[in-house]
């Protein structure tokens, strides 16, 4: 038997492997409600590919749980490691390894954050265009639980802008996938499997991402309705206008005072407006020119007002940069206000409206409070749920899981399912899957050393 | 042991059974230019998808061969049976099942043509964009082989407009994936391993795919250059310009004077010009707007005179259709001419100077002719080989493939491995990853029914 302590220091250096109390508060969870901090055997901090993989192969010797951590800002809890595990923390491998002009792609390591990423592109005239909430987010992470955000009604999530991975299997062998491409058809795509498979099948060092064009202009619409039922049906007629909004979020009317209240945002809605809007439409556009955006703005506000907004406000550039970045902190928000439990919910976006009454059904049932926001143009609803009551809270969960299934929608569009939604995901998804997707965890991960007890 | 004969009988009708002379010839081979054609035990044509379930029980438990096949347009011998197998065509499963104007879906069955769905989509306004030559193809081929074509540099290819997949594993078991939505983070993609798995993996019965509003307007310029470099150089900046190109083709000199000829299209470029242009860009841009789409097309013309173009015609409509169509046949032209073989290598676009060296001195080295065009843009390349010599064509395939992946590449874009070109696949990838696919065809496909002998 490996002496491991001594192992590990062989493999990054002593000061790069902490144990017991050196082992700070922070790796000891991410930002997942309902999680309990676990302290780890250790904490190591790698800083090439190379001890990467002879991590992995200690651990799957020695079959000890390896649990990788790049920012924490996760929400499924997916990054809270095992008692008696390692924690690979890549706060150390954060290089921009290359800006390709040429190709339009990043190549970046795990623990470079969205924010970098952003600055970095913003330099060549390129963006890295998947939008989560979190700045401070990582890239590996990113990848990790197939991040999404307010752009994805344009862009897409991770998971359309990851081309090419190096990753480390369980086994400890690496396998580089795709390359500076947006197509092949060359075997099976080993990235699309990696990406959401939160840490569960592969380590991921270093990953190729696709970048755009960066259009210089945005403008942005806000326009209250009287119920929420109105914002949902609009949704899918702004979506097949062809204007190709950036930004499509609704936020009910409990959120809006919630946000607009802690981030002290003035609108300029007046007082009769507020008091009989149930729901807003946030609806930014972009474009390469002034005239258009214009133009795409007016043909938005129109259709807006066909659709039954009580009004259209075209908000003043740092108005809307407040109200998106309140709307990205409603989380935070949310949490203040002492949630105890956020979802994130998809399901086919016309289908909003019927979850919708489902979900007061249940809320009502169960006596909680739950309100929300969220990509609308995605079927991505963002619920908080007020429930102290841990058994009633799983059952507000369960039955609001099980709702959006039944309208063919998922447990999660964004955040995953980590430890924290496990339960319900193995309760309500077919077997038949459930057994197939632990034969494909077998295939790349045997001794079940990469993040156990994550999805299964 | 279960009378085979009977069984198929019993499952979908005598009628739709086929077997020995019954079987035409058109169900032995698709329209990969090196396969021999193979008839099989039985052709199936079944009309639902409990069928196809009871079909690859039956296959399992008796361990036949299943291939499936669609339109048979594919170009990699993907659809090409087993002798001793069973080949289950969807002829019968042709069904358009809904177009959702909600949801922005439309849900097909494998055996519906990409014409079909063109129609029908039209006619609500909205677009299915993924445009591989062949509108004969069929849906299901399309996802087996994660098809591609000219609009990709737009709207990517085949596995960014499939949402969803009901499909029958090896062990007949069912799974329904994905849904009517865009983004999920709950347990591994596998609408994502499915699409592009060649039908070793699961046979797709119903496909959930993404529409997009249909844009009403297009414009198309061609602009000649006096060398291949200029115009793989003047790529990236196009596409760096955010003017979003719906199609960004290059054509060598030799190809387009031989669909030209060929399909006696009168371009209108002057015998001086055509005389020294050793390449062409091709480039369709697409608006909602007449006026945007002038400013667009003038934008473009003015770029491509700065990187070099000889000069820059803006084609009239039915030229343009015809030049697009006659480059969409370029495969058929290259079969009519006498190729004997095609590939569609893809790599980094900024390495295709570097690349088409690599060809030249490959080809010159072999006494070999290869011409080419392709999807620029996506530094995808379809090249026509011309050599009768199997040995030396399968060292000039070995070499031009080689070449392709030292530079980033990959050996196919769009039209998969197959039969044809597996011996290449399995020499250049590294078996690590060979490997791992071969568990995870293990995972999906115990008894190894499925599609045997394609990929590995």
């Amino acid at each position: 038997m490996v002496d491991v302590d001594i192992a590990l220091a062989e493999i990054v250096g002593k000061e790069h492997v902490l144990t017991g109390d050196a082992i700070g508060e922070d790796y000891t969870h991410d930002e997942a409600l309902g999680a309990e901090g676990v302290t780890p055997a250790y904490v190591i901090r790698p800083s090439t590919s190379d001890e990467v993989v002879a991590i992995v192969k200690l651990a799957n010797e020695n079959r000890i749980p390896l649990t990788a951590r790049g920012s924490g800002t996760g929400l499924s809890g997916a990054a809270v490691p095992r008692e008696n595990g390692i924690l690979i923390s890549f706060e150390r491998m954060n290089s921009i390894l290359e800006i390709d002009t040429e190709n339009h792609v990043a190549i970046v390591q795990p623990g470079v954050t969205l924010h970098e990423l952003e600055a970095r592109t913003a330099e060549v005239g390129m963006v890295y265009p998947v939008y989560p909430g979190e700045l401070s987010a990582s890239l590996g992470g990113n990848v990790a639980t197939n991040a999404g955000g307010m752009r994805a009604i344009k862009y897409g999530v991770t998971r359309h802008h990851v081309l090419g991975l190096t990753a480390v299997l369980g086994t400890g062998e690496t396998i580089t996938t795709g390359g500076r491409f947006v197509k092949a058809s060359t075997g099976y795509d080993l990235t699309q499997l990696i990406i959401g498979s939160e840490g569960t099948l592969a380590i991921v060092t270093e990953a190729i991402l696709k970048l755009q064009p960066r259009l210089p202009l945005t403008n942005t619409v806000l326009a209250p309705f009287s119920d929420l039922d109105a914002v949902t049906r609009a949704v899918p007629k702004i979506v097949g206008s062809g204007v190709g909004p950036l930004i499509l979020e609704y936020i009910d009317g409990m959120t809006m005072g919630a946000i607009t209240h802690t981030n002290d945002l003035q609108l300029g809605i007046p007082d009769e407006i507020r008091e009989s809007a149930q729901a807003y439409l946030v609806i930014m556009l972009e474009n390469r020119s002034q005239e258009r955006l214009d133009e795409d703005v007016e043909q938005v506000g129109a259709q807006l007002g066909e659709l039954g907004a009580l009004d259209v406000y075209v908000l003043p550039g740092p108005s809307a940069r407040r109200l998106i970045d309140a709307r990205e902190k409603a989380f935070f928000t949310a949490k203040a206000a002492g949630a105890d439990d956020i979802i994130d919910t998809v399901l086919p976006r016309a289908a909003l409206p019927e979850f919708f009454a489902k979900v007061t059904e249940i809320a009502q049932a169960n006596g909680t409070f739950v309100v929300g926001c969220g990509h609308a143009g995605d079927g991505n609803v963002h619920l908080a749920v007020f429930q102290k009551d841990a058994e009633i809270r799983s059952r507000v969960l369960h039955g609001l899981f099980a709702a959006g299934m039944e309208l063919g929608g998922a447990i999660s569009g964004e955040h995953g399912i980590g430890h924290e939604k496990k339960a319900h995901f193995l309760e309500l998804t077919d077997p038949v899957k459930i057994d197939l997707m632990r034969r494909i965890k077998q295939a790349f991960d045997p001794n079940d050393v990469l993040n156990p007890g994550v999805l299964f």
